[in-house]
This record gives C-alpha cells, sequence and structure tokens, in this order.
C-alpha cells in the first residue's frame, strides 16, 4: 500500500443499519488510490440490526487520521447520540477530514459532534427534521452537499451518493465505470421509497411502527444537542 | 421463533461480492414471518472480495432446509463452481426450496448445479452469456422470474429483484413497506449502468479490465458444464 493512499474511514457500531454502510462500501473500496476501512470502538464483531455480523478492520485508538469519514445510521446511531465516546471520536475525524459522509440518521452523530452547524442536511425522512437541533438547515433532497459535508437520506440513498462522493473524489469516468461493474440502472418494481411517493395506508402503518422509536429519538436529540450548546 | 417461521438462506463464501448479498439481506431480512440466515462452508469468518469480513449464522452442516435460496456472486464465485461440496449443498438446497434467487454470478452457480436447466435466466452483463454452457435460456433483463427461479443482473439489481421476491413471499404491501423503510428511490447521479448505456470508452475500459477474469471462468464454467452433463 503506497504512502500515497487516502483511506475512507466507515463507522459501524451495534444496531447499524448495514445496507446505509455496504451500499457506499461497495463503491469507496473500488476507488483507485484509496483504501476503504470499517473502524469500531473495539475489534469486537459487530452485529448489525438484523443480525448480520461485520467484522472491524481497525478500532478508535488505532484509526489513522482519515481522508473521508463515513457515518452510516440505523437504530444503533439513537445509542450513540450520547456516547461521550463515539462523539468525540466522530468531531475529531470529521473537523480533520477532507470531506464526511452521513447516510440515513448518521446524519444526527455528525449533528451531535457539531460538524452541521450552518450547513445544509439531511437524513433518513423519518428523522432528518431532527437535524435543526443541531444547527443545520434541513434537506429533503436524497443526496444534500454543503462544503465537505455530503448528506443522503435514508439507507439506498448512500449509493447514489456514493457515486457523487467518488466522482469528486477520483473523477465522473472512474465513478460511471463503478456505476457500470456494479450494474447500477435501477428499476424499483414499485413506487414507494419516499413518503412524497407511498401510498398513504403504507405511510401511516411505517410511521405507525415508527413511532417508539421516534418519540426516544426526540428525546436523545435534544439531549444531545443541549450537550453540544454547553461545550460551544 | 415460531415454528411456522420461513427461513431464507443467503450463500456466503471467500471472495463474495458483499453487494450482491447486502442488498437482498436488507429486504428479506425485514420480511414478517421469515429470518434470513448467512450459510458458509464452516463457521469461519468470510473474507469477501475488498476486504469486508462477514460471521456465517450457520454452515453446510447444520443448515435446515430453506425455504428460499439466495446465492450471491462475485469473482469468489470462480473458485466454487468446481467446488463438489458447495455444487452439492446448492443442487440439494435449490431442489427443495420453494424459491431460488442468484444474483450477479451467483447464477452461474445456480446453473453449475443444475438448477438453471430450460429455464430463462440472467446474471451480471460481463459472464451472462455463459449459462447458456448450463441449459438455460440467457436473458439480458435486470430481473427475470421463470417459475420459482429468479435471477437478477449484477450487484445493485439484487436490490429491485429482492422487492419482487418480498412481494411474491409477503404480498405488495409489505414490499412496499420496505421499500419506503430503506428509501428506494433511485437517482443515480450518472446513467452509466448498463453496457447498453455507458459511454462506449467507460465500457470498453470495464471489459480491459475484466478479461483475465472472464477468461479463466469461461474455461471454468465450460469444465463446470461438462461434470453437469456426466452427473445427468
Amino acid at each position: 500500500m503506497s504512502q500515497d493512499t487516502k483511506v475512507a474511514g466507515l463507522l459501524i457500531f451495534p444496531g447499524l443499519t448495514q445496507l446505509d454502510m455496504t451500499g457506499p462500501y461497495e463503491v469507496l473500496a473500488r476507488l483507485p488510490g484509496w483504501r476503504a476501512e470499517l473502524v469500531a470502538r473495539t475489534m469486537d464483531p459487530v452485529r448489525t440490526d438484523r443480525g448480520l455480523t461485520l467484522l472491524p478492520m481497525v478500532d478508535f485508538a488505532h484509526a489513522p487520521q482519515f481522508d473521508l469519514l463515513v457515518v452510516p445510521g440505523g437504530p444503533g446511531t439513537d445509542d450513540l447520540l450520547l456516547d461521550e465516546e463515539t462523539v468525540a471520536f466522530v468531531r475529531r475525524q470529521g473537523e480533520a477530514a477532507a470531506h464526511i459522509f452521513g447516510i440515513c440518521t448518521g446524519s444526527l452523530l455528525l449533528g451531535a459532534a457539531g460538524l452541521l452547524r450552518g450547513k445544509r442536511a439531511g437524513g433518513h425522512w423519518s428523522a432528518r427534521d431532527l437535524l435543526a437541533r443541531f444547527g443545520a438547515t434541513v434537506s429533503d433532497a436524497r443526496m444534500t452537499v454543503d462544503g465537505k459535508v455530503y448528506t443522503a437520506g435514508g439507507v439506498t440513498s448512500g449509493i447514489d451518493m456514493a457515486l457523487r462522493v467518488a466522482a469528486d473524489l477520483a473523477g465522473e469516468d472512474v465513478a460511471r465505470q463503478i456505476q457500470l461493474l456494479i450494474e447500477y440502472d435501477p428499476e424499483p418494481p414499485f413506487r414507494s421509497g419516499t413518503p412524497f411517493v407511498a401510498p398513504p395506508h403504507i405511510l401511516e402503518r411505517a410511521k405507525q411502527a415508527g413511532a417508539p422509536r421516534r418519540e426516544m429519538r426526540e428525546r436523545l436529540t435534544a439531549e444531545a444537542a443541549a450537550r453540544l450548546r454547553e461545550r460551544a
């Protein structure tokens, strides 16, 4: 590995929604001149929200400074919003990284780390309004870029955004070649991928199922935002 | 876990292209009444083609009969085409499963197991023509369904197809709700996801880079097809 190799660090943690991370990983791990590392607090196996288990490649203590910091989401994000060690790691890495890339509710963690103050940012449709608590201007777009901060909507939007990040880091031709290799010419069999297009009864069901999580998330976000204000 | 719970078994192996599997996993693991299991020859950690490492949940010897068998692809597929133990496992599981779902070059392994004879089937654009060696009628479509056999094109096409599989197994409303939760309303930033739409110089580069792999794959496929004929 050449000394010039740049490093993308993808945060993993218990309760991660794995596709938030594995989608972007598939794109970023193909970038010439880069390597992609899964970073976790410890080297213990990381069980994601539905059971799939990943091995970290490096822990917080041994992580190099990343050139690109990637923070995916999932229910596990909520547990991290008040976790001082993780918030401090994300802050330290994110402040020095040339680029930051949040997916889904991973944006909340970027917010808790103070990285979204005065920035336009988005996230999963069920939670992105909460980014305002951290001083962000909320975006409902699937992809939002503000300076060095890239944020994507829920889960699969990380794939679209990873191609945009790839183009910015390595050029459009590289991004297009990766798109061809992963045959990314999507044909969703249904039209139900956002609250704006989903049938109303589907949206209602999803909201009902997510209500307890939403309530907890509001509480944790408020507390994380209070801590951020105290720190400022 | 109720006795009525159905099981989706997703094959993992060294050299897997992880998104072939993790995309469909994200959909299938959300199906009510189902559980999704990563199955491997042994319980050793499985290193995928670009370094991401997964833990199996069950090994061949302890796997239940799956109701849905999922076979992803990647460079590691090539090593399995002549691996008697894996081919036999896929044949045994696939013959008895109610549904079979191949993604990317995973279709080649389904073919080597004799599961595609007389079926229409597709796979990654760089390899799907080879399915003819196993008696399949080759499809260039992103998604191909023939009876109980679902095959998808390269890598990301597994997400589209997983939603179709989800609808067939659990109803369209369930599939639509999953689509909303994973916010699957794709917006690829470029149009380069198939050989038919990619800029010619991008396609040419991808083919050149893949030429050694293609040559090896042709050889292995020919040998696997010969073995299949001997068996018949």
